[in-house]
């Protein structure tokens, strides 16, 4: 990953986008997922049930038990120090669930989440310049105030 | 892990593991995605509001707004044949921030998504073995009655 | 309820506020179940557990349970005629979960969701006229255009 | 609501169901709401669009949008003492939005809401015996370990 961390991100945090999308060796690719996810819902005949909306609730109830974990903890620290191994095991499991339904559900939509991913980042890069951003967590409408964007998903990552 | 990729598994749906850990070239990697979404926050100065739960706050409002995309719809056949261009590009968006908050939330919380999700792909396979479940939606639970697992993450992939 | 049904809703949907704010007898309402929550929190001493977002991620848990049941159903039809009665009762099971746990954010916030829900009630009368919004989905904005919201909790109800 | 606090809640949290199922006069009412939702959907005709998994992906939708309120917050204070009307009239708004359309999901899948609410509270006080319970976040199934239960919606409120 050393190119990653040689690239300046200074000009708006694109940098990576330039020179460096292909996934370093032994990195875990989205591509991959989606084919391993392909090929099991394939060997268990399960395509029938990943319908898009079948998946998304899913996902949904994914992210339900992956807030079950954190619901009666108040705020927890960067790192979580104090939990257990079991604890973050738990942890670990139920944001790959999320991450596999939500893998499958943009292949069943016949989207690229690669493509899509690198392009939302590079579009957040524009949208939230670093010199205006900087130490803010305003939402980018605050920045562009004279721009109404069609929809709502303007919130920055 | 290495025993994955020994691990003979070509009638499982896990192929892909005997020869396939990294991520090929062009793929997008989570390591990747997980640096990116670093570099973008601290340019920023955003760190200080990517705790825990702020982050799995954010997760949700994502998949709030990815649910909004369907939620007038009905079923939607595979692929979204009817859709514009313009709502499947909204769609992969939302499908993005989804997945970027996700892997921000997996980095803060000291989660390694890449090993996590392998190892969970792993877990379900043999949770789900082949020729118990085809073409079945039941729970797992259903396979194996006589186990209690401690906790209820146990739906099918 | 003969009452509300002789009200008009002709006038844009508020006709109920007009004359008919008490719950009639033998309905279930909202202070009622606030109070209810208020005294079984208490009781056990879980008052502590009950911050804000605690009971925020709680709610989003419920909400992940409540789509479980519908996750790999399809569509199902109004009336849920095919469904068992334990299938029925779980589901009522899950409702009240999300509800109770909403009752209790809100008070805890010091939001009277009474007054909330029959405010925005009459809010979403005015947002969405009946003469222009007679079946269709659009967005309220389809019929504002030239309105911009402070924020984008803009969806039909 | 005197009738509320004079009933001794030491019985496990359910005297209130024993004599007062009613309202309150000024209590705004589950089955009124649900009236005022099937009411307005019909002048509208928008019927055809609240099918239970429409209705379940817009509530989704909303909890979302309450979760955007507090995803860059940390933890808050009982009360949001810090918080402006704005935000507080927003919230409660949110809040209202979740609770219509959990309301109308209910009626769409011909589930009482008022009765199995009262039902669930009823279930939580057997489940969370007060003295054993007391000041624990403990999930139900440390204090009846031998018990398996179908399901898992088996968490504390």
């Amino acid at each position: 990953m050393k190119d990653l961390t040689q690239t300046s991100e200074t000009n708006g945090g694109t940098g990576h986008l330039l020179h460096s999308r292909a996934a370093a060796a032994g990195d875990v690719g989205l591509s991959h997922l989606t084919q391993m996810m392909a090929d099991f819902a394939s060997a268990r005949d399960w395509e029938k049930f990943h319908s898009p909306r079948n998946l998304l609730l899913a996902l949904v109830g994914e992210v339900g038990e992956l807030s079950e974990i954190f619901q009666w903890k108040g705020e927890v620290p960067r790192g979580l120090p104090d939990w257990s191994v079991e604890e973050k095991e738990h942890l670990g499991e139920e944001l790959s669930d999320v991450l596999l339904y939500l893998v499958r559900l943009a292949d069943i939509c016949d989207v690229n989440l690669g493509e899509a991913v690198l392009g939302k980042l590079k579009k957040n890069a524009v949208k939230y310049p670093i010199e205006r951003c900087k130490g803010s967590s305003n939402k980018y409408t605050v920045y562009k105030e004279s721009e109404i964007e069609r929809n709502s998903e303007n919130h920055e990552v």
